[in-house]
């Protein structure tokens, strides 16, 4: 890895002259707080030699101007939600936090849009477009936590990517600062365009190694005053997973197929406290949710995917209540219960391979000292993989985690996959990122980087080596 | 504009040994068809040195680096049915035509995908979806002649953008030769993805100057098979556009919202030799196409685009029947039997501010000696502008349509829109597009294109001054 330019007094001296002496950072106490994200694994941890926490893009480009001069190494936080190591400073340098950027600029109701700054909460402008009636449709998990600028560089994904994409579809365009310095609009707020290269989509999900975006505007859709959820129950995992393609050639657009492997419907429902939940000993959930904008579509769809659900095999079919959306929103916290250090894995295949991948990761999973869970965005061929550490050493940990990425990575690939479906590659997987992408493909993103980054200085060890 | 090396008998010779000699041409009576594509003023029209017609991606690889080795221009040709002069060899040198690339690789029913060479027609790989029962959901006007690789270089909007967006919303992956002469995969045949950069969305629409595509993997869609067509017919134009928000608040997402206003009207319908149309004196027509997979629903669906279109001023509803279709399908032949010598313009606005940008266009044409025409896709806020040069000296057309285009581009941007919403830059809008972008969105564009191609080879003249 590169040498770096250490952040010297001098150095801070100006950043402070950028930022303002209260929003400069350089207590050991402070950075332990930047040390990490939601790596839960020390070893894994860096800490930062300084943070500043500007307060707009001029300040940003100021930063990185300074950075280009001297030659340290500048790592952006967002929400510090990553489960990739998307925000640790693996390079040491500067944490730039971009939490003071919170404000919602604007929403147009006419025009369907909203503009924000990349430091908002993505419930927050959820809650905001709800206000107005309408969606903002991007819905990671971790949106009371995540701010927005990070689904964009992550180009995130969730629970409504079935319907209606993920982050990047949600985008009209970006304010960003690019590595040495300048802000720049991409974008704009139209339905098409055939103006020029599209940068913003080439932003979106670059994880901060081409620019830090400080403002988005994005599309809002109209909020949909209906809904239903059905929760299938299967036996048996292949005829679960032939379920999607059928719902869609129905004509039903769902807008989310979520699955929880046995093991995560038995922690869960033990997490929760409920017992008598439905096929607890051997059932895999699948739970379909339906929106629509009219209330007398509700009966005849739902038979549809009762039908659909019932024909590819399910043992039992129900409508969905608040206990299983519960028990689907504490998948990571029935986890923690198991196991101080666990991995929450993140890869995607094709959707019609879905099936076959399970079967694959559970078979192989029986080769290994740990506990493999799945679940799954099936919807959209997005499964999470979550080994549990339990008591196992560091060292053993460490062999079969990595023997175990071997085997899943390759097959992932075998069946037209890649790596991450919404967590990113951060610092996690980029020696697995520099294996499996295809040479001319990786070598392109390298010839883009360097243009765009020549001196290196931002968000060094994420995504790919420069 | 950069001076290049012109095709010499060494270079004819070892494109020869490249493609065969049957596919290298250089008679001026066969390299005349390479001149133009849809543009129809002869001044514009450019003769290439020679033209190959290569097999493949590695011939065309071969092709590429030979053109670094010595320096030459490369213009690649689809279908040839740009109007923005995207196909003109501006810079002479070599013309690579694509045609022989025309095979359908792959038609997947489970995956709902498809995998094309670049040069397949677009309206065969239409049919050939349909016939699986599927839809390929791009749908340029120009689908009969256009190759599905034009479409992807340009982005092209069409008929069906509404409800499924562009073209670069129906690309899983693209294999592309790079301008330096790699072949590379990009991109994935997944719903979602956030393993590295989107390096298929970066090179869709840059309009051929960052790769030749040569082979697209395409989404299909469940087809709907039950659809109706309204006819509301505006004798205001503010209130016809105001329909658009309106209809999607209502839940109802158009396939499509096409727009005529009434010189098309009468133009088309006498070109039809249709007699009654309704309005025919002082209507705009606008087409609301929807969809659906159930036929129950049609009724309660037409009901409300009805209603959406009386409340938002329409003079008269109507569903609308093969005639109006036909008007709107010969509105581009139909000025042909005006004017020799025509200028179709592509410009993009929010959608919410299609209305007003109508109304001052027509107002500033007013000022001109020539007619102006606008027909739109107005459900994505696309306007095509048509001037018709008539019996005007060149000089004097010229003149005046830069003089209009400068108030008219100005306007658009000024209204959050851009140059080109489907047709693309081509050589056509370069000086505009020079003008018009904002500065820091230029110089990355351009940063980008020469990291890509550092001898400049690959597209010249074509979307922006490298």
């Amino acid at each position: 890895m590169k040498e770096y330019q250490p952040i010297t007094k001098e150095i801070i001296e100006k950043l402070r002259d950028i930022v303002g002496p209260s929003y400069i950072k350089t207590d050991t106490d402070v950075l332990v707080q930047y040390q990490t994200d939601y790596e839960s694994d020390p070893k894994r941890f860096h800490m930062p030699e300084a943070a500043v926490i500007p307060a707009d893009a001029e300040e940003i480009a100021a930063v990185l101007k300074l950075a280009n001069t001297y030659g340290f190494p500048v790592t952006v936080r967002s929400g510090g939600t990553s489960l990739a190591d998307g925000a640790i400073p693996v390079c040491g340098g500067l944490v730039l936090s971009m939490e003071r950027l919170n404000t919602i600029l604007e929403l147009n109701e006419d025009g369907m849009y909203m503009v924000v700054e990349a430091g908002v909460r993505t419930v927050d402008l959820q809650r905001r477009a709800r206000e107005a009636g309408l969606l903002y449709a991007g819905d990671p998990s971790s949106s009371e936590s995540c701010l927005i600028g990070g689904n964009l560089a992550t180009n995130a994904g969730g629970l409504k990517a079935v319907r209606y994409g993920v982050t990047r579809n949600q985008v009209y365009a970006v304010e960003m600062v690019t590595p040495t310095g300048d802000i720049v609009e991409l974008g704009a707020c139209l339905k098409k365009c055939s103006t020029g290269y599209s940068l913003e989509q080439l932003v979106i999900g670059s994880e901060g190694t081409l620019g830090i975006i400080t403002k988005a505007t994005l599309k809002l859709s109209p909020l949909p005053p209906y809904k239903f959820d059905v929760l299938a129950i299967y036996t048996e995992p292949d005829t679960a997973l032939e379920m999607v393609p059928r719902l869609l050639k129905a004509g039903i657009e769902p807008t989310s197929v979520e699955y929880m492997d046995n093991s995560y419907v038995r922690g869960c429902a033990d997490y929760c406290g409920y017992t008598n939940m439905p096929h607890y000993e051997d059932g895999m959930y699948v739970i379909i949710t339906v929106e629509s904008f009219r209330e007398e579509e509700l009966d005849t769809r739902m038979e549809t995917v009762c039908q659909v659900c019932e024909a590819s095999g399910a043992a039992e079919v129900l409508e969905a209540d608040e206990r299983v959306w519960n028990m689907r929103r504490n998948c990571q916290t029935s986890v923690e219960q198991i196991s101080k250090v666990s991995l929450t894995d993140d890869i995607v295949v094709p959707v019609h391979n879905i099936a076959t991948t399970i079967e694959h990761i559970m078979e192989v999973g029986k080769n290994y000292p740990f506990q493999v869970k799945i679940n799954a965005h099936i919807g959209d061929g997005n499964l999470h993989i979550v080994l549990c550490k339990m008591d196992m050493s560091d060292e053993e940990w460490d062999k079969n985690v990595e023997a175990f990425h071997q085997d899943v990575y390759a097959y992932t690939y075998a069946a037209g996959g890649r790596l991450a479906g919404e967590h990113g590659i951060g610092n996690k997987k980029l020696a697995y990122m520099e294996k499996f992408t295809p040479a001319g493909e990786l070598n392109m993103m390298k010839t883009i980087k360097r243009a765009m980054d020549p001196n290196t200085i931002l968000n060094p060890g994420k995504l790919i080596e420069a």
